[in-house]
């Protein structure tokens, strides 16, 4: 029976941010247990030093002799640090391109940082490199309000650029956890996906243009106020998802989509994983065009939520749960929808229980139950962490097979996912990190993976840790254009080394 | 007042397909109009034929000595004409390979060739390239009908390919009047555009994946089952819209939405363009999620179609008209979001009249008058097509700048388009290729087109008539970019010579 959305007052609901996660727990260095050789750059000087101070100013600048440059060295998952001795916080794309001309000339190895999110380990330095911080090139340039086409520096914040594109009656076609810290240049940099992709689709279809700066210092202006420009060779795209071993991404333009008048949320219990595939079937057929999300959760992500944020889920007991999303221009029409959908669901037998609200604090109430899951796992310790896609048919095999190799080892074995890009997160817990867990579960889930023909980096990408396997879902003669294209546009190797391409 | 759709029936509906379009006149040949030195290619010999022979079976070729290949060496607008010997028409990418594995030892220049529907010369030799035909490319391979991602080869026709999708309940995410001809390789190989971007967007976002054969016949494997692939360098974006010059697309998967239960078209008289624009806003905001198009005609275009193929207009005498589609899940909610916007923009007073239908029969009947524009202007003689974004609040002026300067030598000057996309068709006929016009014209609507900052080819391409106006849209460090990949994957540059970078 479907039941009117109700959830007690939370006795401690606190909404975790990226950037104000903290722990005491401190990853040794990475060179140390990855065994990296550092690689032949310069080593850094106090010529150097003086040479960025004359750019951008020393308040602009950290140093590890005075500065507490952690935060800097260490990803969100504290799964990897780096041992960066400086970072640079320019305030222009003129100055990002001067101080990569010097970088080059030098053969001073660079790191470029957006908001520090990145869940593979791909926006901290590996050894020493320094880190180029974006943070300073957070100005919205434009926004049209015709066309909704929105024109920003790389290091605005996907929130805030969201928020002031919400004034102007549109939305920004991205939407993930991290939405409080992350830059969307990085997002840019890395082809973040997230919750919408269902809807408004990739960021290769929503970016009209890019700014970048090459390693050498060369500015190129690729931005767009176009959403058709056939001009040439499509260059946006090599910087779009390239983890910043390209180019520096420091400006975007993206096409945002009308704001919806009407949003619904619907949160589902599920009794088997093929009453979750039939949901999704007849989600994608009954709501059509106001499907905005379809993610799955299984009964361990949620309690991970539910125990580590003291959440409390509207409904409860079941294997599996299903959080749908709908945005529409009509607030009678998409509500008859879902009736109409969930009606079906219910009389079919897919859907065993389940609550849905248009009310903007409770929809945030349920969000939170799905958007808290990824924080709520590194809570438990340590987290591994997989972001694969796989044939949705076999969508959800991996995590009982996972389980029953290494459940005795973690704290929780879950999945649960962006269902409808068929984009399952397998996640495994552990009070701390654990090298004999590592072992037992890679290379075996990227293998599985592979077998499947599926990706294993469905929308996190390669960053440091997962270069070894990038030949599991990229065949060699791939693999060698991108070594040349690397070896074109960068050809010391000093942007973003160790990742993507090791 | 709007008045139920009613159409008397055509006299003479001839439906015009870019294959059988005939022409007497025969244009001079591309080397001596344009006075192009042929570059330093191997010439064909005897030998050559008989390895081809010997690959893809004598059946499969074409010479100049025994077939008529005027049909190869001549594009759809007769702007252009090549001196091709010999056709290949492979049937399968091991095939294509090995040509070009020996076309790029012998240094033979290729041109490769889909439906030759293509506006800018792009699709047909220059001077004696070999074409290299994808029309026996022309499986689909698969439907997946939970994703909705359709893979095929890339020879296979669009309008095919869109019925057989239809029938898994999906459509391809691309439509223009080219359709029943046009391949769906060279969609991809030039990021075609079309009637439904405001919907389904650009296909830098709808293609998942592409093989492709490079210059040296390595074939690249980059197709995908996801729409989720983080791994590395997003390579097939290097296939879409670059014209054949760096690979030859071999395959491609594509996503493609849910087919819509409900279509209706609306066709709309406005008197000023102030109007359009308004219309157009309130399109986007109250026909929200399910507008699938928005064209612009203006009253030129219109007598273009209604005089050079005889149909009738429903509605007649203004200086502005509108088609605009929805596409949607639901039959009534989707007549009450058009009824609404109807009401609305009638009571602004910016529409004047009106029609609207959901019977396919009379939806056709509308488009034909939308569709059939560009091929209605070359039955006036001759045409010489601009095809342009603008900003929208300068969008229709050039038009009349246009009509200023040269209409007193030409038959038509008119401007027609994807208004939703910012993306103009500015069109001047006459009764035959005049040098005289064509100096007037060029390189005055680039400049024009430049100075707004707008992009000097929106869907169409380069190809090799625009080759001269890269650098209108495009900064020398993205041409610089331009040629160094060219470089790297074509060294010999025996891909499409001529075309895109000259």
């Amino acid at each position: 029976m479907l039941r009117p959305y109700y959830l007690r007052k939370l006795s401690s609901c606190f909404l975790p941010t990226f950037c104000t996660y903290k722990t005491s727990a401190i990853p040794e260095l990475t060179q140390v247990r990855y065994k990296i050789k550092r690689g032949n750059y310069g080593e850094l000087q106090d010529k150097d030093v003086t040479f960025f101070e004359s750019l951008i100013g020393a308040t602009n600048i950290l140093q590890d002799c005075q500065d507490d440059l952690h935060g800097y060295n260490v990803d969100f998952l504290r799964s990897v640090r780096g041992s960066s001795k400086l970072v640079l916080r320019p305030g222009s794309t003129q100055e990002i391109s001067e101080i990569l001309k010097y970088c080059n000339q030098r053969r001073l190895a660079v790191c470029p940082q957006g908001g520090n999110t990145g869940l593979v380990g791909g926006s901290v330095p590996v050894c020493d490199e320094i880190v180029l911080s974006l943070a300073r090139l957070n100005k919205i340039l434009s926004i049209d309000d015709i066309t909704g086409i929105v024109a920003c520096e790389s290091g605005v914040i996907l929130e805030n650029l969201d928020a002031k594109t919400r004034e102007a009656g549109y939305v920004v076609p991205l939407d993930l956890g991290a939405k409080s810290s992350c830059h969307i240049g990085g997002n840019v940099s890395t082809n973040a996906g997230g919750l919408r992709v269902i809807r408004y689709g990739n960021l290769h279809g929503s970016v009209l243009g890019v700014e970048a700066v090459l390693a050498n210092g060369q500015v190129v202006d690729l931005m767009s106020d176009f959403k058709k420009d056939n001009t040439g060779y499509h260059l946006k795209h090599l910087f779009i998802g390239s983890e910043g071993t390209l180019g520096v991404v420091t400006k975007v333009a993206i096409l945002c989509p009308a704001i919806s008048d009407s949003v619904n949320v619907a949160f589902l219990g599920l009794n088997s994983f093929d009453a979750v595939l039939k949901t999704l079937k007849n989600a994608k057929r009954h709501l059509g065009e106001i499907l905005s999300s379809c993610e799955m959760i299984d009964a361990s992500s949620l309690a991970a939520t539910t125990e580590n944020f003291n959440l409390k889920s509207p409904i409860e007991g079941f294997p599996f749960y299903m959080l749908i999303e709908t945005s529409g221009s009509n607030v009678e029409h998409d509500m008859e929808k879902l009736n109409g959908f969930l009606q079906l669901v219910m009389e079919k037998g897919d859907v065993a229980d389940g609550t849905y609200t248009s009310e903007p604090g409770k929809m945030l109430e349920i969000w939170k139950l799905r958007e808290f899951i990824a924080t709520a796992l590194t809570k438990d310790g340590y987290c591994f962490k997989y972001d694969i896609s796989l044939p949705l048919r076999s969508f959800y095999e991996i995590v009982k097979v996972v389980d029953k190799r290494v459940g005795h080892l973690a704290k929780r074995v879950c999945g649960y996912g962006h269902l409808g890009d068929s984009n399952l997160h397998l996640n495994v817990s552990c009070p701390e990190y654990s090298p004999e867990l590592h072992k037992q579960l890679e290379p075996f889930v990227y293998d599985y993976t592979s077998e499947l023909k599926g990706s294993v980096s469905a929308e996190h990408g390669i960053g440091f840790l997962k270069t070894k396997y990038l030949a599991h879902s990229k065949r060699p003669e791939a693999i060698k254009i991108m070594r040349d294209m690397k070896l074109l546009l960068d050809p010391n190797g000093i942007l973003n080394p160790y990742k993507v391409l090791n």
